[in-house]
């Protein structure tokens, strides 16, 4: 099945650091699964990473090449998905300017995470107007390549109700024009409105129990070394009712019990139960056993890593070759929201006006 | 003298309507006399008139052709200037979002005409995010072309002390890598601060002697022919203290008096104090004077005027043409900002990174 007859997928990240397991499991390995059934465009969103990092750009461009190297190496495949950069594609930052005319102070000042991160975040100045906006941003990003679905986790969802707004906001003001063939009802609006496409979401502790978070330094990277990956395993928090080795444990309250379901086959999985509760293994065995499963599991992307790494300018060219088709398909539908504000940049002869077309 | 060895001014409208005499003395004729001596770029606003107008845009198009045929009329020599559409040059909108990331809400939030407007124009929703930033998009219009000048009243210096601030704030955070060649102190910083051009301000009353305002309905448009200035000026108020034919006025206090100083000449002047301070003539024809001297100036501005608009097709390919060449400016620029900002769309090899050139 060609892409042409596949419902469009979006979705991003910012260029923040490596990747790690977190990234892998709650977000990565599903795109990796949606290539396969949907026409994804999947992209570097460094515009984005302005917001809270515009004081130091120094090692943006650096991180755009490392990020897509963790995509490529995740699995996402070019010749399936549409991989680029987006501040290589300008046209977001002018349906981010039309957006930007009709959206709401007031909708943007009540986003649940601006005031978290402006209370939260106190290191950098995040007063700016463009961090207030970025809904605005996302939801360009979103909508000028009409797609129908965007992966998120369930905390996730309010965002995406807000870009939902902002597109009916235009579809409100900007509704087509009833040009001969372009008639029909469902042709009646610009965009479709964007659903959230929830991915099933695993809990995945770091090193420390809690959630695995690079600035909670309990991480473990995509990129990490089989040594490293056995190291930070040993340090691992375990189920803290099991004090003494001969202590019965329990792998439902155990951090390293829910690395096992998420990254062990059932044959382990049954071991580490068995052994656990009856206390016929030690943590650091069922930890080694953690190791194996996570390592095996990134064997594969730490292979194709290799070869990406070594070829920087491949990456490149497959950021740039995504970047030059995202760039068109983003054009298209410029095309169309010019037209339905009455701003083409067609010459139109007097007497077939605006006013003689609208309804 | 090519443009090239010139300084660059840049001034920009709203298409929000015909202009009148008060356009004209205001600014038009400044801008005409501007293009003997410098590189000049003058725009049709038609994004910011998004920011009022957003709600309505069926006519924006047809305001943008009205609104350059006044240019045009008025003496603007598509030769000397580029004339352009502002929406017709992306790189507005990619710069606007740059400097949306470094511009404080605090700075937005603090320009007079902001609250001014917000408690003025009633009629209107202006509580929007596009509403707040417009001084980031209208620095973005100046200093994407690097412009030295901007031709403003005295009212609006403030305006522009914004802008030189956002320009100096993006200095402060990506001040120019020093590559061989570019080490040069005067080639530290992408732009230079803009600096007001003041023009020169005469006292233009409309027909209820208030200042000509579209809005007040007193307006002479420049378009008008001259059955319709001449009945315009009959009906103009003059010094109320010359109540009867027989008693002496003062032209000081006059607005048909003040419409004397700026469009006749000297001998004209001449008979107008002399006659009404000695109620040897009646207002009567006094008027009559001062609409031959407005219909005298505006004989060339409408006979341009009959040129273009028989011809449409001629004043959009004029549009066109004046936009490319504008995008071809604005995006030589884009170059250098995203190279200071560390985004540039060069391939970098990893060994010649940010890092290894930054100061």
């Amino acid at each position: 099945m060609s892409n042409m007859s596949k419902e469009r997928v979006l979705s991003g990240m910012r260029p923040t650091g490596k990747l790690h397991l977190g990234h892998y499991v709650g977000a990565l390995q599903n795109w990796v699964k949606l290539q396969e059934q949907y026409d994804c465009f999947y992209f570097v969103a460094d515009w984005h990473a302005l917001t809270t990092n515009y004081a130091d750009t120094s090692d943006i461009k650096a991180s755009c090449i490392e990020l897509i190297i963790d995509f490529l190496s995740a699995g996402l495949d070019p010749e399936k998905s549409t991989l680029f950069i987006q501040s290589h594609v300008p046209q977001h930052a002018e349906l981010y300017l039309l957006l930007s005319m009709i959206t709401p102070l007031g909708w943007l000042e009540r986003v649940p995470t601006y005031k978290e991160q402006l209370e939260n975040i106190k290191d950098k100045d995040l007063g700016m107007y463009g961090f207030l906006g970025y809904p605005a941003l996302q939801t360009a990003d979103i909508i000028i390549y009409k797609a129908k679905y965007v992966p998120v986790g369930q905390d996730q969802v309010p965002h995406l109700e807000i870009s939902r707004e902002i597109a009916r906001r235009f579809h409100q003001f900007y509704p087509r024009k009833m040009h001969a063939g372009i008639a029909a009802p469902e042709r009646d609006y610009v965009f479709p409105e964007p659903k959230p496409l929830l991915t099933p979401a695993a809990k995945l502790p770091g090193t420390d129990g809690r959630k695995m978070s690079k600035s909670y330094g309990n991480s473990i990277l995509l990129s990490d070394p089989e040594a490293e990956i056995r190291a930070k395993l040993k340090t691992m928090v375990t189920d803290p009712a099991r004090v003494r080795r001969t202590d019965p444990g329990n792998p439902d309250v155990c951090p390293v019990g829910d690395l096992h379901k998420i990254f062990s086959d059932a044959e382990t999985m049954a071991k580490v139960n068995e052994g656990c509760r009856t206390a016929g293994i030690g943590c650091i065995q069922c930890k080694g056993w953690a190791a194996d499963s996570i390592v095996r599991v990134l064997a594969p992307i730490q292979e194709r890593r290799a070869k990406y790494e070594g070829n920087p300018k491949m990456v490149w060219d497959i950021l740039e070759a995504g970047s030059a088709k995202a760039r068109v398909a983003a054009e298209a539908t410029m095309v169309e929201v010019r037209e339905a504000m009455g701003m083409s940049h067609q010459y139109e002869a007097p007497n077939t006006s605006a006013a003689a077309e609208s309804k």
